[in-house]
């Protein structure tokens, strides 16, 4: 494997970022999360618009290159991947060691693939990511307050999310076996799991927690501009646990999982309905369309 | 310069980690900062004691080394070093992309030193390391409450302190430089500093905000023994930052400043009065008896 650090492509071994940049020093960095699909990233505008928005809240706004589109194909073409996984980080750099960021920026940047082979299409012979449907459990740890870490940045900041997947370690067993913690702002509603944004169907209509404490996916905003042209019933809003918990259909959205059913939410099973799969196969036909046509 | 990485001393341009360590991607990673007089770090086992603690709460209770302090002093050797600052790191090292920990850890073990001379006792031709005392400005930006973030911890997801400070870069003008942030928690009360915690004297008590939304320093526990030897009215509880403003003396505390006065808190003038002279002088002689006899 090769990576892209800092403007070259370096083999995976030699992928390496000094101890002394801020990135590693204190998460003091931007990324993203994106899939290629036939070698195209998908909503790579979103994707790259959502860096800039959070390199600008750390206070870096010009941090992200003019060319990181092209890194990110030179990646690619060296791995030879058509299908992948593709991480992107812009860190602040290396600076010296004071916590306060001096206002002149050499930014890191970072590009890390794999092979991710299209998961859509059964009837193409693809296969999804996940291993199967989400079994969903809510912990306790809570989604940072705005006023503590702004949610619409995605930073290397991740550790609140961490220590919401180790609370699943506690609480499984050799019968269950969660696999996504469900996360709640500091007033008890229902945020988002660790790495991904909740939906669920109630009454034949598509809900989701509005923005305000949660990370706004692309894969959340794409699945609602879905529905929406298809005139389905939205909305936005506050839900607490329990209305997840009883609602006909549930599932789960990221860039790498596209749009993943769950099984149960805190052992109480759920489906994965018509909706779901009305919606799967849309983020299918929008894949086919955008990347391999 | 040499530093410790992952078992060996390295130079400091080959002093790196992979992009695919969990401290770099998450910031998945336990610290401390400590000061090393004349070859002794101060307090160490109370550091090491901490950092473990970190390494538990982030669920690697066994990730700390056993030779930890080896490696320190072999760094402080390797570079001729007797008066310095040294950051220790454990991370949760290079494991599969997926989100949740994996039980088992190889952590990555990083030491990094540089050049810090004594800064006390003047008369002995000693320079404190900071330039003067501290022009604080409280910030919008809220400590995370404990179910975001356990306080005690100290890790590198550290953008909460440097969005604070990027705050007092917007509050600064030519006649106004604020170099410290002072946080809220969640209720409104004060917490800490970006990087330090807060004392201030009121009616002839030591006053400093009680456990529970703050990292409980090792510098402040010495400075509230210090005060207990000396049987000085010490008070630990909730208070406003009128409080502090209203003080007759305040200072702020962290492993490298040690004591530092303030100036003026929000621009309101405070002393660096007998209690904090006083305190300081008990400082440098425990420093001095620990580490220098």
């Amino acid at each position: 494997m090769q990576y892209h650090v800092d403007g070259e492509l370096v083999p995976r071994e030699r992928a390496t970022v000094s101890v002394e940049d801020r990135g590693w020093r204190y998460g003091d960095a931007a990324f993203e999360t994106c899939r290629a699909y036939g070698g195209e990233v998908f909503a790579w505008d979103a994707h790259r618009e959502r860096i800039e928005r959070t390199c600008e809240t750390l206070g870096m706004p010009d941090a992200v290159p003019d060319d990181l589109a092209l890194r990110v194909a030179e990646t690619l073409d060296a791995n030879d991947l058509a299908d992948a996984y593709v991480r992107v980080t812009v860190s602040r750099g290396v600076q010296p060691g004071k916590l306060t960021p001096r206002e002149e920026v050499d930014p890191t940047v970072v590009v890390v693939v794999k092979a991710l082979p299209r998961g859509g299409r059964p009837a193409n012979g693809g296969e999804r990511v996940w291993d199967g449907p989400a079994v969903v459990q809510s912990v306790t740890t809570r989604k940072p307050p705005a006023n503590v870490l702004p949610p619409e940045a995605k930073t290397h900041n991740y550790l609140n999310s961490i220590l919401a997947r180790l609370e699943l370690r506690r609480a499984s067993s050799e019968r269950y076996r969660p696999d996504e913690a469900l996360l709640r702002d500091a007033e008890g509603y229902v945020a988002e799991g660790a790495t991904s944004n909740c939906f669920f169907v109630d009454d034949g209509t598509l809900k989701t927690p509005a923005e305000g404490s949660l990370l706004p996916g692309i894969t959340r905003r794409t699945v609602l501009d879905l529905a929406a042209d298809e005139s389905f019933p939205v909305e936005t809003g506050r839900y607490t646990p329990d209305d997840v918990r009883g609602a006909d259909e549930a599932f789960l959205t990221n860039a790498t999982w596209e749009i993943r059913p769950v099984e149960s939410i805190d052992g109480i099973a759920t489906e994965a309905g018509p909706v779901t799969r009305l919606l799967q196969r849309l983020y299918d036909d929008l894949v086919e369309s955008r990347c391999y046509d």
